[in-house]
């Protein structure tokens, strides 16, 4: 058994002391006799797991009381239908910003619903390779939309827009606990686990109650956010296994790393690692994102030509660095270093970046 | 590690078998150094288990070549909304049957969503004990729905109903590849995977082709069956672990049980012995469900009082026998032997049964 270095950029590297627990604990768990995967998700045992997923990302993150924390499946896709189904009131102005793939998506989406959506940014004319900064925001509008991570060009925002009270809407798939945020401004977050908190197949939405108060009549159920806060989350048969994964990754932040500041600490000291490498190569390796819009999350690059990218490619997965393919609709390299990835990975990664462009360059 | 016979109603026991591979591999995966957790949904490696996957259910199903076989999220709660968004024309007729709980949601969302459709049969003037005969269903109906288990009140259809060609549409999530049957009268069958294929978290579905000639614009993509079908339910990152497990649960039946015929004759070999024990109780053991509607999947039965029920409960649970608790809408016991409950649980619980019986009759 040996792992790889592992930079997928989701789903992706979980942590290995998560996935040991996992496999030790597969076919008893807690002396039940039986998996988590096996269990009903009405018992003491399961709903246990759910509560303490619950407290443990609340408390991580500063929740406040008047937010629920909803655990949802169908991924950031079927979010991109369920806030303008549940929180645009029929005529109301709803704002987005476009800063690539996925938020072009959210906006598709939004549309095929026939809501009428203003797009008040957008970063298209230069291939969404930065965030936009002073953005005009609808003050009648009643939510604003944003990625607050883009895998595909490798842009983050640093800081989040001043909407002027707008309720700020984010999917935060790509960095979600990754660092802190004040959830203030937010109407509602959510994320899909599979980047940095557990595998594919489970949802996390984080609302405030009035955004709740929003929700209408005539909406699937499975849709509405009310059939879960009011359920807590437990309307119909959760994604057990996948939740229980979360709830382990989450005290893994907490107890191993230290927290959600340390977590951040580590994924920028790691950013910068790459970033450094990047730019002290004299050209070789290429950032394709504005610097001031570089994501700590998918450090994108490009190296002279498709050939030579070729060979980066292959040569790093024979040295057990894996997965770095950009994505298919852009090309080039992409390094994914979500919580899990180490410090250690990235040192690796940058060693051999190094040692590659010495002897390509 | 003693694993106990486990009867929960579902999610529900997994084969050992299975479980103890997913253990193995849980930190690396055919010697490609990550868990299948961790994997890319594009990669080739998890795109070969989803390949794999269909394919074996296709194999033991005996899928004809006009239907798709999808991979959802979210359970069989938003089938309850896909169907009659996808399926059932503006003003067209839509035909249920109601045979409990689950026929209930499924009419419920309908209503919400406002289609007409139209209870053509219930059994709920005795309970839904039994499973209505001599339907009349509408010949202009575009569908026909029917849930072919039933849980909580432990009732099956034995035979599916002669409809008069209107497409049937199934929710089989409790007794989903749990004996074969001839797709061709469906025009859409929908499961769970949490009872008798694994874990929660994925909802298999198979549709005919000119259903899908049905599906209107306008839908929310993740409820639009031409999202998946269109794309190998690859739109969106898929419930990859769940998937695998599906894989490796559909090759357990295939090469461990010997194939459906063999799971179906086991199943019914399963249930004939707790109901032969009941039958046999004189009278201290009640079937709930009519004789001729009984369950093959969930044997529900009471006993004389509550407070016998719960001795019976408890003495069970420290022999070993877990989850026999009814549902809490109904109360009493319940034998859920789904698939991967083995003959010698189901030979453990009669044998616990008869010898309660002597003891307390």
């Amino acid at each position: 058994m040996s792992r790889v270095f592992n930079f997928s950029a989701g789903p992706a590297a979980l942590p290995l002391a998560v996935l040991e627990q996992l496999r030790d604990e597969m076919l008893d768990w807690h002396a039940q006799g039986m998996s988590v995967m096996e269990m009903s998700h009405r018992g003491k045992a399961y709903v246990g797991i759910a509560q303490q997923a619950e407290a443990d990302l609340r408390e991580l993150l500063s929740v406040p009381a008047n937010y629920k924390v909803l655990f949802l499946q169908g991924g950031a896709t079927a979010q991109f239908a369920a806030i303008p189904l549940n929180l645009s009131a029929p005529g109301a102005v709803v704002d987005y910003v476009n800063t690539g793939t996925w938020s072009t998506n959210a906006i598709k989406e939004a549309r095929v619903l026939n809501k009428p959506i203003k797009v008040v940014a957008s970063s298209e004319d230069r291939q969404f390779t930065y965030i936009p900064a002073s953005i005009a925001f609808n003050k009648d509008a009643v939510y604003a939309h944003i990625t607050s991570n883009n895998t595909i060009r490798g842009t983050q925002w640093s800081r989040f827009p001043d909407t002027g009270g707008v309720p700020l809407v984010a999917d935060m798939s790509s960095d979600f606990m990754s660092r802190p945020f004040d959830a203030g401004p937010f109407g509602l977050v959510y994320a899909g686990a599979q980047k940095n908190i557990g595998p594919a197949g489970v949802t996390l939405v984080i609302v405030r109650d009035d955004m709740l108060g929003r929700v209408p009549e005539g909406l699937p159920v499975m849709l509405k956010y009310t059939t879960f806060s009011s359920k807590n989350s437990l309307y119909n048969t959760p994604p057990c296994f996948a939740i229980y994964a979360v709830q382990l990754v989450l005290k893994w932040i907490e107890e191993t790393v230290g927290g959600l500041d340390k977590m951040a600490a580590l994924n920028r000291a790691k950013a910068d690692r790459l970033y450094g490498c990047i730019d002290a190569s004299g050209g070789f390796y290429r950032g394709t994102a504005e610097p001031a819009s570089r994501s700590q999350m998918n450090v994108t690059f490009r190296l002279a030509g498709e050939e030579l990218e070729k060979r980066f490619l292959e040569e790093a997965a024979r040295n057990g660095l894996s997965s770095l393919k950009g994505h298919r609709s852009v090309g080039g390299c992409r390094a994914s270093i979500y919580n899990a990835v180490g410090l250690e990975a990235v040192e690796a990664l940058a060693e051999f970046m190094n040692a590659f462009a010495k002897r390509n360059g």
